[in-house]
């Protein structure tokens, strides 16, 4: 018997008009859908793409507790060997990646135990990086901009280093770490030519200076863009 | 009378099934339909997105000289004027960008002319660095890395310095500028772990070790990925 193919569907930031046509397509055709999902059941990358789904779909979330104990590997391990048996009986799966599958997501990590065992596909999505300097509405790069893609978990000390070697950036992964990043933000003088965005491209997005932002209530799904101040005009390059 | 709305619309990397339901929805939507092209008339953009274009939408391509005897400012003015008459006169005009607008992309430069007359509105596009790991099959970035991006104009001494202090970067344009890089990566050891493509996601696209690649001939569309190390398995994060 055939194998089945394993697809890393991105989905994108959360706007369902955000897919693109592949990801649609293979989200239509596939027999199993997986996703990431919390222990109440909620999937982020699901919501996005309820409307699409078939209802003769099986669906298999992919649940890590909120708390984890030890590492979250055993809970990957599980999650890939159920795919496994789908893609074992010949079912093509599709895992719903949030933005971009290969870009700091987790698919990576069924990635990295069944891409040697199985055929397997990574369909791009639009990533938040890309989602957000759009949604703000400011080009992010010029150019030759050295351009950086930073973790707001960073110490101080690695982000204020990191930053300074930047013409433009983005500070993901926020949370509780509001604060540390921009204490960094006003020493490197950044405060006023950075741009905050929580739930880009979902219809509560909000864009906020990073004074307006509330220190204490700063979601998840949020980031900082740092825009280039490069507006000089050149060639297409 | 209404002025028109004015849409940067990231068309992708190539392959046509690669765009949004969002920017087929505008492209199908506007009257007038510009993009980037070549003095012989050629527009990768528009090919990109030729089984979409309607028959009754007004194409004006943007076209830059092969040899720019100064600066390309006097014809982007040209340009933005051309588009700022069939807004004005409210017509609605998407411009086509090669994967995403903001991201190193001419599309700035019409923006910047433009956007303060006109309601602006960028619609994201799949990034030739995401469709780039996707088709090389390899994950980009994990957990908190610190990701970069840099072009291949950049000096030895820049690349060399910028690329030590990321964990995982795409070196864009590269074409007559691959000898220098492929140095670079000599000289860091990081010639087994980059990949080179070409024409990501395209019917001719090519995958090949460093090594591999023939220096003489490196297109325009190609880029290198240097994927992240980090495999370690951690929590959804
Ligand atoms: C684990 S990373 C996943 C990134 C994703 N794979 C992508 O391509 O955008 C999660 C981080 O991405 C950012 N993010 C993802 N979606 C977002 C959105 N809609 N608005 C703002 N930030 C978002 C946040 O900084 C969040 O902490
Ligand atoms: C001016 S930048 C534009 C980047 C574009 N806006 C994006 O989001 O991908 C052009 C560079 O992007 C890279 N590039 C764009 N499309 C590509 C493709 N299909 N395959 C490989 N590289 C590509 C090449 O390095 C090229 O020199």
């Amino acid at each position: 018997m055939n194998l089945g193919c394993l697809y890393g569907v991105g989905v994108g930031t959360g706007n369902p008009e955000l897919i693109t046509l592949k990801a649609l397509r293979i989200l239509q055709t596939v027999s199993v859908v997986a996703y990431p999902a919390s222990e109440d059941g909620n999937s982020f990358a699901r919501s996005i793409v309820a409307e699409f789904l078939q209802s003769n779909q099986i669906e298999v979330p992919i649940v890590l507790p909120f708390k984890l104990e030890k590492s979250a590997q055993a809970f990957y391990n599980k999650a890939a060997e159920e795919l496994a048996v789908h893609l074992s009986g010949g079912k093509d799966v599709a895992v719903l990646c949030e933005g971009d599958p290969f870009f700091y997501g987790s698919f990576m990590y069924i990635f990295n135990r069944l891409s040697q065992r199985f055929t397997t596909e990574v369909i791009p999505g639009i990533s938040s990086v890309m989602a957000s300097a759009a949604m703000i509405g400011v080009p992010l790069t010029y150019r030759n901009d050295v351009f950086m893609v930073l973790s707001g978990i960073l110490s101080e000390e690695v982000l204020r280093e990191k930053l300074q070697v930047a013409d433009a950036a983005v500070i993901i992964k926020l949370g509780r770490n509001f604060r540390k990043v921009k204490q960094v933000l006003q020493e490197l003088g950044l405060v006023e030519r950075a741009k905050y965005i929580e739930y880009a491209t979902m219809e509560n997005q909000r864009v906020l200076s990073i004074n307006e932002v509330e220190v204490e209530t700063v979601p998840y799904f949020s980031l900082i863009v740092i825009p280039s101040q490069l507006k000089e005009l050149g060639v297409w390059s």
